[in-house]
């Protein structure tokens, strides 16, 4: 059971951090701070948090769980904004699509307290943002990735896997390294081929004739092409080593099956989507198994 | 009202398509003939035909509505199969995802009866095939593109219109040209680059750790990828100029995309995501304003 939890960013994960952790009965209070003021009033006024704090300092002051909820870029400020009222207690969290340039932000501010810091993210979101569409269940049956450093202390890190499994999460812990490397592979990359696709057909003088025809494949397909453009300019350019790497790795395969389309060359390219065809259909989301 | 529906192929579109006007009260009865006994069989014991023919001619025989559903490489074969037993007032129609071969193969086939072939592409379907996964509801408010040429007969173009509308479908008509590039862009694409994804990270040493690792966004992203080899190896042969031109096209648009991630040029790529996104977040599928 926290006292306090200071929020910084009220958005959606923010928003819906806080409100799972009340409806747990995890935490007697909230004191939130946006960016916007009319952010941080909406979410009193929605009761995802209960106090407005007039800076992210404040939030943080007496607060013993703070969660940064912010874009990727503007975890460093949000660092140097609280570091002075974090106390040796405090557990420190993230929810940042990245894990490396977040830990590197917090090794250059955070000094002393940089064990107070477990970096997570969890595996959850909506192709919408606002703490307008906040919800006590996005944390739900999902997993978390928490990657502690050799720094990281062993107390808050317990207390990082406490409060997510108490939410109803599964909670693995990898490097930053493995963690960027592995959503670079399975979320980045996928977001930036969808940006592309849209672009690319929209960017044709037909493009708006091309888009009316299309049906369920193409809406399930390109569903997170809608997601929130600050986040994930943030996101790309965050983990653009990871990220660039599974690019080459998936033209390659693409340029592969091309040549065997150019040269139908039916029987290799059956076998190939196949291949692709199976272990797709073998996959499923991996979640806890106490939950589903 | 039809008095029998010679099928062709008694899988998902074709076994969806008997119980549809079945359900409608639009046929009185239906032959079926497809190329594995077994399926045949099973289609009559679902109920979805009447009667199994042991040949595809002899499924035609004294038919009114003729539908081809196999893959689009079998098509040619098939209306070698049947043409023989053509009347001037047949019916025939297939649910090819290409239309340029399939008019071709048409074309070469039927000579004198070329103009009871309406050409027809429901925009629907399902990532599992088979007549057990048959379903009345599958065609309902969806669109259906039919791409007649100049020597189709207006008496089956406007049969063929009314059976689709009575089904629930919103009829379209283009040209086999203007379909092939459109889906080309909004379809066939997808789904190679869905394949292509799949096995650029399976085929990757850490493949099965980073899938397992996969979220929601990857769940819809990737789910085409599951869909039917066979079908697909044909769909992307048969299309492959228009496919590869827009593979090309997206492909520039990604690299276009990677250099401004690669240089760290957040406003643009903000600008560029920012279009993908509300491209994409004020499209929605099309579909008979009656029904929906």
């Amino acid at each position: 059971m926290f006292e306090q939890l200071g929020l910084i960013g009220c958005g959606l994960m923010g928003g819906s951090f806080a409100l799972a952790l009340k409806r747990a009965g995890l935490v007697k209070r909230v004191v939130g701070y946006s960016k916007s003021p009319s952010t941080t009033e909406r979410a009193r006024q929605m009761g995802v948090i209960d106090v407005e704090a007039p800076s992210a300092l404040l939030a943080v002051s007496g607060a013993d769980i703070v969660l940064l909820a912010v874009p990727v870029s503007a975890t460093e400020a949000s660092f140097k904004a609280i570091r002075h009222l974090v106390g040796p207690n405090t557990l420190i969290m993230d929810v940042g699509s990245t894990k490396r340039d977040v830990v590197d932000a917090a090794r250059r501010v955070l000094r002393d307290h940089l064990g107070c810091f477990v970096p997570a993210h969890p595996i959850t979101g909506k192709e919408v943002s606002g703490v307008e569409h906040a919800d006590a269940d996005l944390y739900f049956g999902k997993q978390v990735i928490l990657t502690p450093i050799e720094r990281t202390f062993t107390v808050q890190l317990e207390k990082a896997v406490n409060v997510w499994t108490a939410l109803g999460c599964n909670v693995l812990k990898m490097s930053p390294q493995s963690h960027d490397a592995a959503y670079a592979a399975v979320s980045h990359l996928p977001h930036l081929i969808a940006f592309a696709l849209i672009n690319s057909i929209s960017g044709q003088a037909q493009g708006k004739d091309y888009l009316s025809l299309a049906g369920p494949g193409f809406r399930d397909f390109t569903r997170i092409a809608a997601s929130d453009p600050k986040m994930w300019r943030d996101i790309l350019i965050a983990n653009k080593e990871e990220l660039l790497e599974q690019s080459k790795i998936f033209q390659n395969t693409l340029q592969d099956l091309e040549k065997l389309i150019a040269t139908a060359d039916g029987d290799t390219l059956e076998d190939r989507i196949e291949k692709a065809s199976q272990t797709r259909a073998n996959w499923r989301i991996s979640s806890p198994k106490s939950l589903k």
